[in-house]
């Protein structure tokens, strides 16, 4: 039974609290946040749960063996780092940490004490992207030629972190995922528009070899909410749109052919081929619960978790990468 | 009544005759085309249409005031210059032509000898385009933040320019009539996926002063038809679906509200406002009709017309500054 | 302070707990249901809720003002009566009694004993619904021609009744509020599929003078979960999609025109008339707050509420008229 | 080569005008209209037709082998029996004719003449029906539980039939393809809104044996179009929906699973069971043109054609007794 202490009882740390409760295998001794109103509903229905207001006091309870760092990410290194120092596993929210430096040093620390670093990165644990990421590996798409992806909305500005921190973080997860390699360069653009804001709407361009390409527009001031992504390929292509009820995943049995015209291989006749669409079934198990019951057996087992802090890292690479390119205007950056 | 020549009798060809036959004020005198399979149909139902394969003979026919060229976009320069060298008014299709240099020579030659040269941006002509310019220049949608583009479907490869030049075009020349100003710098990312073909997906993003920002994301390879404009501003936000069959157009009362708080204005608080959505009734006039009536009547008196060459340079200023960048990666060009 | 005690804790049990408890104006002192083994997770999070197997309990409870029936259509009529004679006011879940008589002698009960009757008709209480209504009545869209209902999903079937007591009770009620006037016949269709089930499929028309005429059509098998209704006058026309995100309702100022001709008014010409489409937007307060809220006030004024029980008889007594006319292979009855 | 005379050159005469002339294997030798201000520009595009405003003068040429009967419904049995008796086959619009009686007579007719009769229900050649053809006739969706249809939109009035003789008439056709058995009673109710012009909404129902029922809705007054069918069995189920440009026909492996209880068969559980959607290809060869090839193949081979006489009196018995029951308020009408 592996015990679990939560930093940061915000929105997302009541469904953590729920998610490593109802997990065969694991149970949660204590939560901290800093606005302790909101413990008593917490106790009346958790009555076994502690909590607190210094994470501190988490580090030193020896019955907590996995601390969930849920609080903004400025202060995901420090907390992780103190967690890694005190003999605790650790999984934090996404992004890692605010910087690549901060992430090769919970890296390194991890190591040293032979602890897991792991990072929430919950949508890879979605149905959804498990059967996109089974048709890539499986190689249904062959060649791939695109990955595309827009998430837009009106709302919510975070006020410490520009819009790709906060929203192309999900789908560069996704996309780390699902193709399993790295971006050679990076070139983003976005502005601001409200003052003392952070960048509210960007594009960001990954760069990979055999002419791969992906590309994120995200956007805090859109009028309608869109959760699509293209993933094209040179025998199938994907349509995968979040907000659909059912059929989020539609596969295209479609694609272009080349046919040599009389002059030659350099007048290759581009003709386009159109079969059926399928919208495969998709478990509906809730991410959470997926990812928690997949720690907890990694860390009875020894094994590494699939969104180790490797993952978090290379994640982290491209956004402080964006960042700079964004700065300069689209300016490419190599990784 | 003015004499039209068409130079280029392809798709597109067909519904010139057929509109600027139909249009009060013009009638077409002569059609070339290297192809002359398609004459005698042509001849059947338009029997006193001349029909040649060489365009010189349009341009000597001095029954013919105002020659349109249909041509892929490496002839325009050549057959637009000789038409104004012959005395000619002329109509080029988009793009207007292959590079900035080609394209200030036209403007150069039509204004020495006094001609009309216009491009053939139909969307401008629209009535869903009309009304979203109507909404701009009205300041329903307040201090613009963004225009946002998606144009992508299966195909049709062009073997001669890239997917910019193909399909970003459209939404470059219906940016221009709505916004009215120019971008200072242009980024652009993009790739080719067919051997010997040109890039297939491109990213460009245009870069404004007050913090507008403009992208386009044009692909030939997506396996869905999209054709969707977000324009953002700080009053409304419009969502533009041109293939919606009615309601091209929803205009969404949603946007930001910053309310002070007690720590003052570098802590002002981001909040959303979200009203009622409208979707204006759109004219279904065909475009075509409409800016052929308009070129007419600019010719009958001598007024500019609102597509004409300097806006076809504009747009072609942005091709050539985006194919740059797009060859550096990403490498922003101010223009 | 109104005592409330809920007979019934099943799914829809836990809203009215969660709203009862939430509301201004009551508090939940006990709830009943056959099953206890949910009592204990109710106790941990309303530690101060009592909780019984038997709904006498709750009768005899001198702290409760108004019981919740909200077990199968069948015990409605018992518990509601026996509550009334207990001196108790009621709310009733939808379909309010199994058959017109019973919910003539529960009206008869509580007149008598001048206790509040209400139905739980909570479609009533949406803002979508509320702002039809206000649409409807404020003569927006004119002289009515219809009211059309598809309510379709797979699953979930009812043992104990037919698709029309389960799902088009909805509709029903929604009608009942937005037109405001009884039909004078009804005629219904349907067929079981699977043995030893209730109709699984039903087709419900109603007439009404004037030549409104309103249709429903409700189906437990269907591939597809639809919710739309439309209703159509000769002024405005609304499309009420409930499964929209957002944009619930739209009005559409679209028509029919009436034009003479040479020959007389007998050969009036049909014309067509369209003009914007509009979108107003809905409060998104969750509507069984907004019914408990009502019901309170009722209580502490002396007031009769919208879902009073003369519209719960009114409603029931079409479900049993469609009931009868289904038997009879859609044969028309007079209400 | 099959000689084709065309009766009444309306909208849908300029498309059979075009079929028939582009066909192998037959070719348009006249075309007769009361209206002849349209014949200038049929003679300029085709100037081998004659054309007359005497549909006798078709009658007797002898070149002429078939007759297409494209005029209002209340002349097409005169215009039929006469093209029969001069020894032309005949292909007749739908409806077939305005009574079952009329269609009686004219099958007798070509029977005694030896020449054949058909009925241009031309949804039955588009590549959507024809797959769903194949996919309930290949037993993929098994036991038919029921069809179900909408046809709305806003326009255009008939003034000489109602809503049921001009939009049910396509659904009634598709259906008797897909389905291949007659109902055994038909119930419908509906009404007129516009005076003086006939009922303009309608609700049709169709029971057969084995518990299929098939509805149908039609309405000229409805805000937005819809065309979509659902086709539910108890292995697979269907939606139709035509007004998408590609995926028209999506296929639910969706259902229903009855499951033993331990009170025996009369308490099975109803289970559901749900797994991949499938949209198949659909060839997109205009129907029209499918149509004219398959009826020269039936002329010159002497071959029944899918859509003979008897398809189209079963669809006019349906409509007759439909309206017949509209009259009743619903009353069901047996076949």
């Amino acid at each position: 039974m592996i015990g679990v202490g939560i930093v940061g009882y915000g929105y997302w740390g009541t469904n953590l609290v729920r998610n490593f409760s109802d997990a065969n295998g694991s149970r949660v001794v204590a939560v901290c946040d800093l606005i302790t109103s909101r413990f008593p509903a917490l106790q009346a229905r958790y009555p076994t749960i502690k909590t607190t207001s210094d994470y501190r006091d988490l580090l030193k309870n020896s019955e907590i063996d996995l601390i969930v760092v849920a609080t903004p990410v400025s202060s995901h290194y420090e907390i992780a780092l103190h967690a890694l120092q005190a003999g605790k596993h650790v999984l934090v929210e996404k992004p890692m940490t605010a910087t690549v430096a901060e992430g090769e040093q919970l890296l390194e620390e991890a190591a040293k004490r032979n602890k897991m670093i792991a990072v929430d990165h919950t949508f890879v644990y979605t149905g959804a992207v498990r059967k996109i990421e089974e048709l890539v590996r499986g190689d249904h798409l062959g060649q791939l030629y695109y990955y595309d992806s827009v998430r837009v909305n009106l709302g919510l500005f975070q006020h410490d972190v520009n819009v790709l921190w906060d929203l192309a973080v999900h789908d560069l997860s996704i996309m780390d995922y699902i193709l399993g390699v790295q971006p050679r360069a990076v070139a983003a653009t976005g502005v601001a528009h409200i003052a003392h804001q952070p960048e509210d709407i960007a594009y960001l361009t990954c760069l990979f070899d055999n002419n791969l390409i992906a590309h994120f527009h995200v956007n805090w001031l859109a009028p309608v909410k869109i959760r699509r992504t293209l993933i094209g390929g040179d025998r199938q292509m994907i349509v995968y749109d979040d907000l659909e009820p059912s059929e989020k995943i539609k596969v295209y049995d479609k694609g272009v052919t080349l046919n040599p015209t009389p002059e030659g291989v350099y007048q290759m006749r581009v003709g386009y081929r159109t079969a059926d669409m399928w919208a495969p079934q998709i478990p509906t198990t809730e991410a959470l619960q997926v990812e928690a019951l997949q720690l907890i057996e990694c860390l009875e087992q020894g094994k590494t978790p699939i969104t180790d802090g490797k993952v978090g890292l290379r994640v982290v690479r491209i956004l402080e990468a964006a960042t700079k390119s964004l700065a300069q205007h689209g300016q490419p950056i190599a990784l």
